[in-house]
C-alpha cells in the first residue's frame, strides 16, 4: 500500500473500481485483492472483455441501443414487431424491458427526458430521430408506447411526444398505471413492468 | 442484449463484473451500462489498470503481503520496526491493519487459518517460512504479534504458534479483545461482553 513510487498499481486499479456505480471504496479494495489473488481468473479476461466492449459497442443508428452491431440486434431481429416502437428514457430502461421479455416490438431511445429545472428541451433529445424513423418507416409503425418514468419530466415528456405524434396516424400509448410514482424503469422487478406493459392504454 | 452470435461483448462485461465480489448481476448490469456510455473515461484505463496489476502484482517472497515490488514496500522500509512481526491471516487484514495506521512493524500474511473441519493443516500455511524468518532475523525479532480472528479457527491457530514460538525468544503477543469502538453494549454478543469484561482496566 505504501510506496515512494507516484502510481501504484493496486491503489490505481482500486481507485477506478471504485469510480464504479455500486461498488464503494471498500467493495473496491475487497474486489482488487479477490481479482490479485488469481489474475488469470477474472482479471486478465475483464481487461480484455473491457477493451473488446469498448472497441465493439457502439449507439445503433436506429434506435440508440448499445449494441456490438450497427443497427442493433434488436432492429435487425425480423421476428420482432417493426410496427411497434417503445419509446424509453436511456439503455438501462430498454435492458430492463428485455429482461421482463414483455415487448415484441423495437424501441427509441430519447436519452433523457425533457426537464425544465435541468434546461433539457427537444432538441437535447432523439425528439426528431424519432419523427423521421416513423415518417419514412417501412412497413409502417401502427404504435408507439411512451414508456417513460412516472415523475413530473417524464410525464411533461410523454405529453409533448403525444402532442409531436398527434396527426401522424399513429396510435400513441402509454405504460399502465401500476409503476409506481417516482419509480425509476430499471430497478422494477419484471412482473411489475410485464403487467402494466400488457395493460398499456390510449394516451 | 439479443444476438445470434456466441459471445456478446455486453454480456461477457457484465458476467465478469458480475463475478466480483459486492456486484450482483444488477450493479454489474448498471457498471457495465455507465462504462458503454463514455468508454474512454474508465473502461479503457480499467482494462489497462488490469493488465498493469496483473503483471506487476505479485505476493512478497518475505511476508506474503502483495505488491508490485518484492520485497514489498512495506518490507523494505527503513521506517518501519524490522524487529516486531504481525501475523495475519491474509492480505485483507494486512490492509486493514495498514488502513489504522497501528502497527509500525513489518507483517507476515498465513494465507489461512488452522481448520479441522476444512482440512487446513499446519503445512497449508506459511508457518515454516514464519519461523525459518524469525530464526536467521538480523535484526533479531523481539515480538510476534498474533493478529488473527477471534473465531475457535483463528484461537486454535494462535495457541499452535504460541508453541512453536516457545523457545525462541520472541515475545508472542495477540490483539486485546472487548467493546469496539462505537459499540452499544446491548446488540454486543455475549463472548464479546465476557472478554470485555475480563479484561477489564483500571480507568
Amino acid at each position: 500500500m505504501s510506496g515512494e513510487r507516484p502510481v501504484d498499481p493496486i491503489e490505481q486499479l482500486v481507485g477506478l473500481l471504485a469510480k464504479l456505480p455500486g461498488l464503494g471504496r471498500r467493495s473496491a479494495r475487497r474486489a482488487a485483492l479477490r481479482m490479485l489473488m488469481q489474475p488469470e481468473r477474472v482479471m486478465l479476461p475483464l481487461a480484455g472483455a473491457l477493451q473488446a466492449a469498448a472497441a465493439a459497442v457502439q449507439p445503433c443508428r436506429v434506435c440508440g441501443n448499445l449494441d456490438a452491431r450497427n443497427p442493433c440486434g434488436i432492429c435487425r431481429d425480423p421476428q420482432r414487431d417493426h410496427g411497434l416502437i417503445c419509446v424509453v428514457e436511456g439503455v438501462s430502461e430498454l435492458w430492463a424491458l428485455e429482461r421482463a421479455h414483455a415487448h415484441r416490438g423495437l424501441y427509441h431511445v430519447l436519452g433523457g427526458t425533457l426537464s425544465a429545472l435541468g434546461g433539457v428541451g427537444p432538441d437535447d433529445l432523439a425528439v426528431q430521430p424519432l419523427l423521421a424513423r416513423i415518417d419514412g418507416a417501412e412497413p409502417k409503425v401502427e404504435e408507439v408506447i411512451l414508456a417513460l418514468p412516472a415523475t413530473v419530466d417524464g410525464a411533461t415528456t410523454a405529453h409533448y411526444l403525444s402532442d409531436r405524434l398527434a396527426g401522424s396516424g399513429v396510435r400513441v400509448t402509454r405504460l399502465a398505471q401500476g409503476v409506481p410514482m417516482g419509480g425509476a424503469l430499471d430497478v422494477l422487478d419484471e412482473g411489475t413492468l410485464a403487467a402494466a406493459l400488457k395493460a398499456r392504454r390510449s394516451f
